[in-house]
C-alpha cells in the first residue's frame, strides 16, 4: 500500500472527523483504474482519464507511474491545477468560450500542449484570430455529435469542413472529439456495444471527412465510461476517455458497468434521530453533503439518495437514503422489511447516485486503504483536496 | 449606496470575470431583508435570519446595524465562522451529534451562546452528561415535529418532558423549535397561512406541555421562509426563523412568497454554442454552477434549472434552462417560442430554482448594486466569501 501522504487533519480513523465527510477506499480506486488501463491497453488506444470526477492531484497520481499521463478536464481551473502538478497533455473538453481564450494562451505558454474544444465557424474564427494574434497555434479539437446528446456537430454538418480549414490554415487543427453521452440511459450490454460502436464509428466518419477535405486529423478522441467499458474495437481511434471510473456510483452499477462493491466513494454520515410511526432514521448527511443529484431516479431500481453500509463499508440491507433537505437525510427500510436498530451516535456511509456531483459537495477526501476488515474502524491515512472553482 | 468592501477579485463588471460565477444583487437582498424585518416587528417577534442560503458574513452583514442579530446555522462551521465575525447569539438548528458537542461547549467556553437542538430522550442524556461533566450548560432546544416533515417530536410524545425534564436537571433547557418544512409544498395563501398557523398552534403548544410538568420554557421559536411570510399571529411565539428569504428562488417564486423580480442570487453563464435542429443553446453552466435541484418539477410551472435574463437582469422571455451536465446547460423556447439570436460569446444570468443549492456550488458571490439598468453592464462592487465544509 502506497498511499501519498498529504494530511491537513489529525483524525486517524473514519470514527473521529465530524460527520459529514467524504472517503475514498483507494483499493477500489486503484482495481477501477486497473480495469480501464487494462480494457485501453488491449484496445490500443491512449486512455486520457477526465479528471473532473475526483479533481484531485491524488487520485490522478494512482494513474500512472513517476510521468503524468493525459488528462481531460472540465474547467481551466483544473487545467491549472494540473499544470502546477505537472502534467503537460491536458484536453479541455468543454467548448471553449473565447473570453477564456487568454488563459488557454497562458497554459500554452508554459509549455502545456493544453486543446481546446468547439463546434461551430464562429469559435473556429475566434480561436484562429486569438492564435495569430498571439502568434501560438492552439490546439483545437471539433466537437462531434455522436447521439444526439449536447454539443457538436454531426459528421455530414457543412459546418465541419468549414471549421476544420479556418482552424487549420491557422496551425490550429488537431482532430475531432465524441462523447457518447446517451450511453447513459442504454440498460442492456448489447445496447451499451451499440453505443460505443455508434460512438466510435461517427468520431472516426468525422476524422476522414476532413481528411477527405484535405485537412490533417492526428487526434480521434471518444469516451465515456460506459462506452469505454463496452468498446469491443477502437480502429480509427487514437484515445479513450473516461471519469467516473475511477469512483464508480450507483448509476453505473444501474447500467451494469460496475457492481456496487466496486463503488470507492462515500460519504460518512451520524444518525440523528429516529421517526418511527414513519419508519424513518434521519441523520446529519442531506443533500449538502450527497448532492441533490437522483440519477438512478430513472433506472429500473431507483436508489434513493443512495444505499447505506456500515463504517467498514458493508451494506446495511435493505437500508436507502430515501430523502435529504439541506443538513438532514432520511433512511427508510425497503421492501417491507425491518428498520435495523441504529442507535443516535451510530455512523454509517451512503453510496452516491452520482459520483460527480457528490465529491462536488466536499473540500476533499478522507483516504482510507479500503480492504475489507470486519471488526476495526478504518483508518485515515489521508486527505486528498479537491480542485474547486471554475 | 454602501456595500462593505471585500474585494478579492480584480474584475469590475459583469462581463469581466470567467464564467460561470455567482451573483448576488444587494438592492434586491435588502429589499427583501426590509420586508421580512417589518413583518417580524409588526408581529412581535424577533427575527433570527437562518444564514444557510448565503453562508456569508457580508451578506448577514445587510441584515442588522452595528450590532450582531440572532444568527441561525445550519453547521457548526457556519457557528465558528459567525462567533468570529462578532455573533454572540447563535442556534444550530440541526439535531444535535453527541460527537459534535466538543466543539459546542468550546463555543460556549468563548462566550457565544450557542442553543443546539435535539429530538430524544437519548440525545438529551447525552447532552446533559456533557454539560456536567464540562461544567457548563449548554442552551437546547427541543424540535417538535408541527407537519410530519422530518425530526421532532409531537407536543403529545411522552418523549417531550421526559426530554424536557433531563435537560432542566442539567439546567440546559431553553425551549422548543418547530420548522413548517411542508409549507413548500402549500400552493395556495390560504394553505400558507393555515401551515404557519399550524406551526405557531403547535410549538405554543409543546411550550405550554413542558411547562405544565414544571419545565420553564424560554424559547418559542418558529418558522420556514413560506410561513415567515403568512403568519398571521405569533402570540406565545419568541423568535422567528427564516434563511432561503435573502435570496428568494423560482420555488419561493412559485409558492407565491414573491415575485421572480425579488431573486437576488443569478450566476451568470456564457453562450458556447446553438443545435438549431435539436431547439438548443448550449451555454457554459451546467449542474456545477446550478445544482442538480429540480425543485420547481412539482410546481405547477417546471422552471427546469432556471430562468433567464440578460446581464441587467431582464427576463429573455420564454427561455428556460431545461437541462445539465457538469458543465454546460440548455437553453430551450417555451410554448414554441422562436429560440432569441444570441451568440457564441454573449452573456446571461440563471435564476435558480433553489437558493440554498446553486448558492453552495460557489466559492462567493460577485456582488452588484442591482438598481435596474438598460444600457451599461452592472458594475461588481465587491467579492464575498461563503462559509463551506462543517
Amino acid at each position: 500500500m502506497n498511499i501519498p501522504v498529504n494530511t491537513t487533519t489529525a483524525a486517524h480513523d473514519l470514527a473521529d472527523p465530524d460527520t459529514p465527510f467524504a472517503v475514498v477506499d483507494v483499493h477500489k480506486t486503484r482495481r477501477n483504474i486497473e480495469r480501464l488501463q487494462a480494457r485501453a491497453d488491449r484496445l490500443g488506444v491512449t486512455l486520457r482519464p477526465h479528471v473532473k470526477t475526483a479533481k484531485s492531484l491524488d487520485v490522478a497520481a494512482l494513474m500512472h507511474g513517476d510521468t503524468p499521463c493525459p488528462v481531460t478536464v472540465s474547467t481551466l481551473a483544473e487545467a491549472e491545477a494540473f499544470a502546477d502538478g505537472g502534467y503537460t497533455d491536458i484536453t479541455y473538453a468543454v467548448g471553449i468560450d473565447p473570453h477564456k481564450l487568454p488563459r488557454v494562451i497562458a497554459l500554452l505558454r508554459r509549455g502545456v500542449r493544453l486543446r481546446i474544444l468547439l463546434d461551430s465557424v464562429e469559435q473556429a474564427s475566434f480561436v484562429a484570430e486569438a492564435s495569430r494574434q498571439a502568434g501560438i497555434p492552439i490546439p483545437t479539437q471539433i466537437e462531434i455529435d455522436c447521439d444526439g446528446h449536447r454539443g457538436g456537430l454531426k459528421p455530414d454538418a457543412p459546418a465541419l469542413p468549414e471549421a476544420g480549414r479556418i482552424l487549420h490554415d491557422a496551425g490550429c487543427l488537431d482532430g475531432v472529439l465524441t462523447h457518447a453521452g446517451e450511453s447513459y440511459f442504454a440498460y442492456t450490454a448489447e445496447e451499451e456495444r451499440l453505443a460505443a460502436k455508434n460512438e466510435r464509428d461517427t468520431a472516426v466518419a468525422a476524422a476522414e471527412r476532413l481528411r477527405a477535405a484535405g485537412l490533417p486529423v492526428d487526434t480521434v478522441s471518444v469516451g465515456s465510461t460506459p462506452t469505454a467499458h463496452a468498446a469491443e474495437d477502437l480502429t480509427g481511434v487514437t484515445e479513450l476517455r473516461a471519469g467516473n471510473y475511477v469512483f464508480f456510483d450507483l448509476v453505473m452499477a444501474g447500467l451494469g458497468v460496475c457492481q456496487v462493491e466496486d463503488l470507492a466513494l462515500s460519504v460518512v454520515v451520524t444518525v440523528i434521530g429516529h421517526r418511527p410511526e414513519y419508519g424513518w432514521i434521519v441523520t446529519d448527511g442531506g443533500w449538502m453533503a450527497m448532492s441533490r443529484d437522483r440519477g438512478t431516479a430513472v433506472q429500473a431500481q431507483d436508489q434513493g439518495y443512495g444505499l447505506v453500509t456500515d463504517l467498514n463499508g458493508n451494506l446495511v440491507p435493505n437500508l436507502v437514503m430515501t430523502a435529504a433537505s439541506q443538513e438532514h437525510g432520511t433512511l427508510t427500510a425497503r421492501d417491507g422489511a425491518d428498520l435495523p436498530d441504529l442507535p443516535v451516535g451510530t455512523r454509517l456511509r451512503i453510496l452516491p447516485n452520482h459520483a460527480c456531483a457528490t465529491a462536488a459537495q466536499h473540500r476533499g477526501y478522507h483516504v482510507i486503504e479500503g480492504t475489507r476488515s470486519t471488526g476495526a474502524v478504518p483508518v485515515i491515512e489521508a486527505f486528498w483536496q479537491r480542485v474547486t472553482g471554475w
